[in-house]
């Protein structure tokens, strides 16, 4: 049996995963690909402190090019993150005719191209399994347990941070704040939760699910991106009781009859019989339509030290058994026509409008709504001492999201008009 | 760009819906495998009647040696069903050097390792991912995606007929007879529906996946299967209203701390919030845990022309992909150190004991669960006008299955229990 040399860049979190993954099942590993397994070198700044994973000392490093210029390592593992230096080491591996396995949305997301072109420039293959939806596999059944369909619709709930927040607050009826906070307690959330809860996680994510669904690369900042942040309680309990569906931070990208794109990260009313509304906590879920197969689900942990490694491991193991495999990421002539503008999406709405309850308040609203071609399919307001502004709730019949957005500026500019309106997307 | 020639054993529905995928996406397949991809030839008893697709006339032939012994053919997709010929066809493929696609689970669970042995013999590939839960990328998955993984436990919904009737029973309160006729009128489920409502194709299927899990191949007649004709609408209401859980017909494996292994099919009490209660209808799931990944589940249509056809379909693109990939199936030395008897699984039970509404009736019944060391959890009794049977219902601590299955022999031997007790083991 010959050897397969690994090399680990990154020895955090998903880097401890991966050795404690090794320790605990390299017989598995070794049995399941007729070869040797080694862990032949673990490159990070920092070597010294103890990560409570055994490790054998003689295969630390500092110095990257321990790596990166070992003829004998056959892949390398990028876990540092970020996109410089994560970046430079990927390609120079590559370009070395390593394999390379990375967990870095990040850098895929904004890298793609280059990426890709320097693996198959290099024939060697890049694997990120990890991600998206972490220990979750996800991106190889939609690669290949898929492969006979054109994809139609990919939905999401890709970030585990913003979907635990979603959960308790429906769950014990509590305020964002107050649950974000404990979320930082627990370790669900970071101090700096930006990146997580307004949805630009999610969003690195969706781009990469694009790719291999639609083979089209859509930069981050070209497509609607929205975040939890303005959800209340009110909103949660009303889709719960009145629409029978829950809250969640959803990834969409799907493809219209006339084979234009939908590709777009906001809060989505989900229907409580949908399976996405059963993905609750820190789970991820992506549900998938074929237009062979119909609907399919994967459901998991889509982030966590062990999760993670599963997947980063996963790839190495592909790898192993197959590092002929042509390179070969997303169909590169999809269906897809052109990128719909945010402006052009249909949707039904749901909106809460904060106003005086005063007279002629409704008149006013539907007055707006209805120049915009927009209809309503119900509305509930609630009684209110004079002079209090209260909740206005409605659900419209879809609508052009253009339209939503300039009757919105509209209501929000009347005198009785109170907070900023709020709308959510039904699914 | 060379040419795989694919030939195709079995025009039923299955096979109509792989040749309508063909036909659909015969673009989009040959890109991704960068060759040509041919279905040559088909081979069926009828040759004449319209199967609804369009299909070159000149590849029908009724002769099954004009795949077997044309050296063309590279990929042999079998879908007659059954034992033999089906057996023959396989082996006889595989000896002429072809690589084998199957959706026939009957086969795999009675034949297994002689047709593994024959494809390692011949350094051939057999796949059969349409063979349990239908268009649902599964087996990949749990083969690969999953590979760093010892597997833990198997949970699965896998007959899409039992979930339709059990859903439709919650749904509607009806009776199981009246279900199973709507469900033969609709076409989810046979004229003779034994197979499906005995549990016997989930136990196939379970086999299947015991094998990828664990590497164990447990023969069928060696573990326990229970289909779901006792079930009532009395049970179904009693778990949701009392145990907020649902029926569910599940195929279970797991290894418990002495490395025994569970497996099992029955029908089974899931709580509201696991993933597999919102699994209704037609649908099938699979949750799975691996001891690095934690839990995982896979959702989608188990069964039906058009995504059976596209695993099947997948499969085929895997093995052009992939040729040389070493022949392996589920770990060779799993940590499976012996098979548990039915008599020693513990669970919960679910009681429903029909009996008069006399004095001394639940002393009697609760002296008997007590001499065999089942407490009592919980139990409720309606009502009855005096002389009249009814259902006594009861939920149980852990207790051994040979207690409990002594119990039930003495309670029904009770002169005022008029019915045979049912129980449901709960998840």
């Amino acid at each position: 049996m010959n050897t397969i040399n690994i090399g680990l860049i990154g020895f955090g979190t998903i880097g401890s995963g991966v050795v404690a993954t090794l320790n605990q099942n390299i017989n598995l590993i070794e049995e399941k690909v007729h070869k040797n397994v080694r862990l032949k070198r673990i490159v990070d700044l920092d070597i010294t402190t103890d990560r409570g994973v055994e490790v054998n000392q003689e295969i630390l490093s500092t110095n990257v090019e321990d790596i990166l210029e070992d003829d004998e390592i056959d892949i390398v593992i990028e876990l540092v993150g970020g996109y410089q230096p994560a970046l430079s080491f990927i390609l120079k591996a590559m370009e070395n005719g390593k394999h390379v396995v990375t967990a870095n949305k990040a850098l895929l997301a904004k890298h793609w191209q280059e990426i890709i072109n320097c693996a198959t420039k290099n024939q060697v293959r890049v694997c990120f399994e990890a991600s998206v939806g972490g220990g979750i596999p996800l991106l190889a059944p939609l690669n290949d347990g898929l492969a006979a369909n054109n994809i139609e619709k990919v939905y999401g709930i890709i970030n585990g941070t913003a979907n635990y927040i979603l959960t308790k607050m429906a769950d014990a009826e509590l305020d964002f704040d107050v649950v974000l906070k404990e979320a930082q307690l627990m370790g669900y959330a970071e101090q700096d939760p930006t990146f997580d809860i307004e949805g630009h996680d999610t969003a690195q994510k969706l781009i990469i699910l694009g790719m291999l669904s639609f083979g089209i690369y859509v930069e981050q900042d070209k497509f609607h991106v929205e975040g939890i942040t303005k959800i209340t309680p009110d909103d949660i309990k009303f889709a719960r009781e009145e629409l029978n569906s829950v809250v969640k931070l959803l990834a969409i990208a799907q493809v219209d009859d006339e084979c234009e794109l939908e590709i777009r990260v906001h809060p989505t009313l989900v229907p409580q019989n949908h399976l996405l509304a059963s993905v609750n906590d820190v789970f991820n879920a992506v549900y998938m339509v074929g237009d062979i197969v119909g609907p399919v689900l994967m459901y998991g942990q889509g982030a966590g030290m062990m999760p993670t490694a599963s997947a980063v491991v996963a790839d190495c193991i592909d790898i192993i058994q197959d590092m002929e495999r042509p390179v070969d990421y997303g169909p590169s002539q999809g269906r897809v026509k052109k990128i719909k503008e945010m402006s052009n999406v249909e949707s039904k709405y749901y909106m809460r409008i904060t106003a005086l309850d005063k007279t002629g308040v409704l008149h006013s609203i539907s007055g707006i709504l209805s120049d915009h071609n927009i209809s309503i399919e119900s509305v509930s307001q609630k009684k209110a001492d004079h002079g209090e502004a209260i909740p206005i709730f409605m659900v419209t019949h879809h609508s052009l999201e253009k339209n939503m957005q300039k009757a919105i500026q509209l209501i929000d500019k009347l005198d009785f008009v109170k907070e900023e309106t709020l709308i959510i997307r039904l699914l």
